[in-house]
């Protein structure tokens, strides 16, 4: 496997200071995040809750769920590759929504299913404050500029 | 066909007063939307471009799309059902991102594919303010309450 | 678009003959198929009726509609390239199952939503012998050869 | 979670003895499986390699992985509820391939994301007779009968 020999070029902490300033939107009506866990292969993202994420009845918006699964893979990409990463593009995005979450932080955790030349495919495993699972996603980037 | 004899309880004008009351974070930061054709069978629905959803380089965030996608859907089924749809929830939604849009409005077109007692599934056809399709998407909502 | 100038390198039965060859898994157990119509954008395939795709109650396997969904691009992709898409493979395919088919031939509609460098993505269409939509896909292919 | 004290009616042998009469043409030219593991979230299928699953070049085709997707979670399902699964249908299936498996045995270990009283949602991880991850799939099925 290539990717056994591979070293992180960013830890958490570089690629969310590399996103405040190059995807700003992701950070907009004060929503934040913490890196909690990172290695070549997984990457731990928590989404901290904030008022603007919830629906009536106190859950989460389906949009944001879908924002968090695919912003995850996003900072995996990016401990991967550095700031070249930003070049990539999400080509398709799945997801199930599997039980309304409760109100509160979210956490989603990717995992590299593959991490080709020109694709990249990861899994995302997502749970509410409670820890229940709450959606899993599965999201393909291509890898590099420009056109696919 | 029971689909034959249906007719539309909402039109577009009230779709989006029950929205903006039941779901204000989609109006948020100043976005909004025209439903510009309504049927029993198909909306189009047309997000005004706004700042906040642009990525650097001009281009619209795959986030956007996504709830675009899963907007407009939900827009038909309000449509076809009223304020009892507002119990219904996504539960898969699968979506190809084809092109990078150019800055400015999105226009989605879902159409009902199936809309079954327990489940409703729409596809969603995407162009950006040059008339090029930038994505492709696929929804299943769950009709009804509570759990699924 | 580059496609506008495109030409089909090879029609419906070049098509089919390649396959016979080249892919006889396809045909076993008296499996057969028509290709109705075909253009750069579009190719509509009809999977002739068998026994052995049948299900108990009279109905077509789950399996049997997403080779026909797989075929039926891969298809068009042979028909605009020739022998050298035989090396492109599918990414993803993500397929709804709509309503349960009647027993008879299925009919497939693949248009062309994307037609990349390095991938290509398409919409399926199925219907079954009496004219209900039974099943909506979307799949992926990445062109070329080896790894991707 | 209802889950809890769920317990298996089935055991691998009661569930295949049931699909070779039930779904007989899952077992077509000699195709042939092994529930390797079974848990109330938990089935792991072996298809054993037979020739009819090839194709040119020694790689296995992609609908037989799709097909064997979607049969591991159908395992796991009327492991968990008998003969009355029988009446339970995929809604939506999506797939990634990952790489081309070697000829040979494939596994599939489905997990239960979700089991509730009318959508159940699995994932999928599919190895080939190497050990390498050759596919990962979502498939959610309706439990219960006739119309969804």
């Amino acid at each position: 496997m290539h990717d056994g020999k591979r070293r992180l070029k960013w830890q958490g902490e570089d690629v969310l200071a590399f996103l405040r300033t190059d995807f700003p939107q992701a950070f907009r009506d004060g929503w934040d995040y913490t890196v909690e866990h990172l290695t070549t292969r997984q990457a731990i993202v928590r989404l901290h809750a904030h008022d603007s994420q919830l629906r009536p009845g106190g859950t989460i918006a389906g949009p944001t769920m879908m924002h968090l699964a695919d912003f995850a893979f996003y900072v995996l990409l990016l401990a991967l590759h550095g700031a070249s990463a930003r070049l990539s593009v999400t080509t398709n995005l799945s997801i199930s929504f599997l039980r309304k979450p409760v109100a509160g932080d979210l956490v989603a955790r990717v995992e590299m299913l593959k991490h080709g030349r020109t694709l990249s495919v990861g899994a995302v495993h997502m749970e509410d404050a409670e820890g229940r699972v709450v959606a899993h996603a599965e999201a393909t980037y291509h890898m590099g500029a420009a056109e696919w």
